[in-house]
Order: structure tokens, then C-alpha cells, then sequence
């Protein structure tokens, strides 16, 4: 078997970093399952590098992949690893061309509003994926797809879920021109999400973690909604995490489905 | 203003330990935010230690801590903090003693099966604040509820929520004996949790992030039951987040409050 090269360990690395995975239009994928869920799937794989033991016992899995498989010792895998405990297999794959949205009159949209976290983010494209939300609009200056903690929050829901950075005005704008559904953002001053009557179908746009959604999109919001808290104590409690709220929207814009 | 001392610097490192702060009895909370809510608790403040700017512009609010209160600089701030970027305050606080639960026909409480992620752990812990359910009882090799992630996902709800460490079983029983209501669980083959008519009260066990729930508590739940996931793709969304979860179990057991 092949040995991971200096080099190759530093461009490895090199992608950790956002401007280099522009540059080169490539990601990584760390850990066995999100990696494995990647072989399988269409993207394009340009290099893997795993430890002696997961080599050998994924050999069979591996075999077509074979010019492009490395081997990697523990420290050289702690090296290229994003995380504290590394795990014992990394890819890089090819970013895909994002797909422009086709506004349907059946589909259910969600709209990230500037979120920061890419842990949030990443459990929000897992919160797609459960929910049948196949398109997710971030603004322009969300947190990154592609980093390794939204990668890794997604558990691999990245490959079936189409991620989309635009202006989210002009998105609406663009569904607006296609359906004959609305726009819904939550509010401090909505209506209570369990007394709502929810459509099937339409367009939601959660606000950034701190400071919620931003003006100029409030104004294109067709309904304003509300997540009751239920606390009783005098000192309320203060917000959702927005990957919370995201899950509660999705779950009660599809429960009577 | 006095300066912190290096045995005080290290003192403040050491607690980043569980196994140190279960010794003394002292957990760490960090930023502003919390901190705000810490001073304002019942909570017994041990030092507390912030950036000259910070000191400044709370001095009304720390005048009654004074002998408690030691300015840090930069570097030393970035020494005992336990996050990437550093805050420019944090505080010593005494573990309050966890309250046992008189079960009571009319609420809701919430059992964390060996959940492993502090984070999950904080995010759940918030959810319980939101949704009004004031105890929520983790078994005794769950995350730590004083590790300063599991704190910071809280957001400064673990001031609000009574969180025990004790055997499921054991509290299963006492519900029992205590209230007239029935003990719920998540497994793969539950009923829909949309088309399940829901208790306003109850005991609702949340499973590992991996494994779900241990076989000797599964035994103990009268309805299973299951969030349906509404993905068209032939490779399914595999699981949600069990925080995400949470939030949607605490929604749909709140929603016709």
C-alpha cells in the first residue's frame, strides 16, 4: 500500500481552510460512516487516506478506488484530522456544482438568514433531510457547507439535501414568480405555530442565532409565526437554539401530512 | 484591582477537570451572558475573574462580590478559559445539591438515557427550560452537566432546570408510586408520535446518541413511540439529532396545552 506523502499531508491540511477549498474546489470527509456514505454516492473522490486497519478491513469497498487510496500511520491521520479525536479515515472529494432551485407549488423550502454555527447549520441540512425539505437557501454570508463541523453535524445528510449560498430576497422573489404559496419567518410578534393553519407547501426563513431575520426580509414575510415557551417561572426562558426552532417548524408544517 | 494570582490561574485550570470539580465542589462559568444570569442566581459566587474593560463596565453590578472580584488581562483570560475565543469574564460558582423529585400528577419530566455529547446534553437542557418541563434526570454515566460545552449550550437554562444524576429505574418506580401517568419512550417500531393522542403529563426516556435505549428501561415504557421521517429518497435519513428529537417530543407533548 501507498504511503501519505508530506505533500499530500499538507494539502490535506491545507483545505482546512475555507480560501483553499474555494481554490481548489475540493472538501474533506472524515469518519467511517460519512465516508462511506460518500463512496457510494456520485461524487467525484480524489484521494482516500485511512489507517492500516480500516484499509484492510475495507478493502473490498475500496478496490475501485484503488490509485487513488493512501495509507496513513496514527500520527500522520492526528495531523490531517479536524477534530480532536481523529478518526481513522479522511477522502477528499470534489465539490459539486450547486443546483439552482426550480420553485415547485408541492415543496416545503427553508432559508438560513445569516447562521453563524456551522453545528446548527449542520443539524439543520439533518433536519432537511428527515423532513423532506429538499432544497436549503443560505444567505451569502452563512456558515460554510463545507466545513468539517458542518460536514460533521449532518451525519451524511449533506449528499441529499441541495445546499444553495444566494440572496434570499431574490429567492423569494423567484418562488413567488413559480407558486402560489407563501413566505413564513417566526416572529416575536407571530402567531402561535400550534394554532396556525400550516399549508403543505411554502417557503421558510429562520433568523441568524443573535440578532434573528433581517429587515428587508421581514418586509416579503406573508405570515408571521411564533413558538410559544411554556416555562412558568418569572425569569423566561430566553430563545430556542434556531436548529431547535428549525426542527419544531419542520415538524409542524409536516405533521398533518 | 487586584490581579489574579498564578495559583488562582491554575487553581481556575484545574476545574476544567471533572474529576477536580467534583473535589471541590466548584464549577466554571464563562461570558458575559452567563455570568449575568449566574450573579443575579441564588448561586454561591466564588471569584470571579473578567478583562479590565469588562470590570469597568459592570462595576455596579459586581459592587456587592468586591473581595471576589480579580482583573485578568488578555493572555491570563485566554489561559483559564476553555473556548477557542475567550471571554472577557468568568466565575467561580459552589455545585448547588441536586434536588430529588417529588413526582407530581401534573408535569412532565424528561430521563436522558447515557447521552454523551455535553452539547446535546446544554440544547436539551434549554429545550426542558422552553417547553416548562423543571426536572430532567440524566443516568449516572451521562455528559457532565458542569463541563463548561454542556453549560454554554444551556445558554443559562441549567439555572432553571433541576438536572439529577440517578438510576432511571429507580426514578421510574417513584414515578409510578407517585402519579397516575405513564412512562413513554422513542423506538423504531412506536406509534406516529402526529397521530398518537399525547398526555398533557407524563415520563418521556430519550435514548444514546447511538444505541437508543438500554433493553431493561424499554421494558419499563407503556407506548413507544416514533417520529416518522418524511424523506422521498431511497437512501433514508438515517436518524435525528438526539436533541432535535427532544424538541420535537417536547413540542408535539405541549402543542394542545
Amino acid at each position: 500500500m501507498k504511503q501519505v506523502s508530506k505533500s499530500k499531508i499538507s494539502f490535506i491540511n491545507s483545505l482546512k481552510l475555507k480560501k483553499y477549498r474555494i481554490k481548489e474546489k475540493l472538501f474533506v470527509v472524515e469518519g467511517e460512516k460519512i465516508v462511506s456514505e460518500v463512496l457510494k454516492s456520485n461524487l467525484d473522490i480524489k484521494l482516500i487516506c485511512g489507517s492500516p486497519e480500516y484499509l484492510e478491513k475495507n478493502e473490498y469497498d475500496l478496490e475501485k478506488f484503488q490509485d487513488l487510496v493512501f495509507e496513513a500511520k496514527p500520527e500522520e491521520m492526528k495531523k490531517i484530522s479536524s477534530f480532536v479525536t481523529p478518526s481513522n479515515v479522511l477522502a477528499i472529494v470534489s465539490m459539486p456544482e450547486s443546483r439552482n432551485i426550480l420553485y415547485k407549488n408541492e415543496d416545503l423550502y427553508l432559508a438560513l438568514d445569516e447562521i453563524q454555527d456551522p453545528g446548527n447549520l449542520g443539524t439543520i441540512i439533518r433536519i432537511c433531510d428527515w423532513f423532506g425539505i429538499k432544497n436549503l437557501i443560505c444567505s451569502l454570508n452563512s456558515a460554510d457547507l463545507y466545513s468539517p463541523k458542518t460536514l460533521q453535524a449532518t451525519m451524511g445528510a449533506f449528499l441529499r439535501v441541495n445546499v444553495i449560498y444566494a440572496n434570499i430576497a431574490e429567492e423569494i422573489v423567484k418562488f413567488k414568480n413559480n407558486t402560489k404559496n407563501h413566505v413564513f419567518g417566526t416572529f416575536l410578534n407571530g402567531e402561535n405555530i400550534y394554532k396556525s393553519s400550516l399549508p403543505k407547501a411554502g417557503f421558510i426563513i429562520m433568523g441568524n442565532e443573535g440578532k434573528g431575520i433581517n429587515k428587508n426580509l421581514e418586509a416579503m414575510v406573508d405570515k408571521k409565526l411564533f413558538i410559544p415557551s411554556f416555562s412558568e417561572l418569572d425569569i423566561h426562558a430566553e430563545s430556542l437554539n434556531v436548529s431547535v426552532a428549525s426542527a419544531i417548524i419542520c415538524s409542524e408544517f409536516r405533521r398533518n401530512l
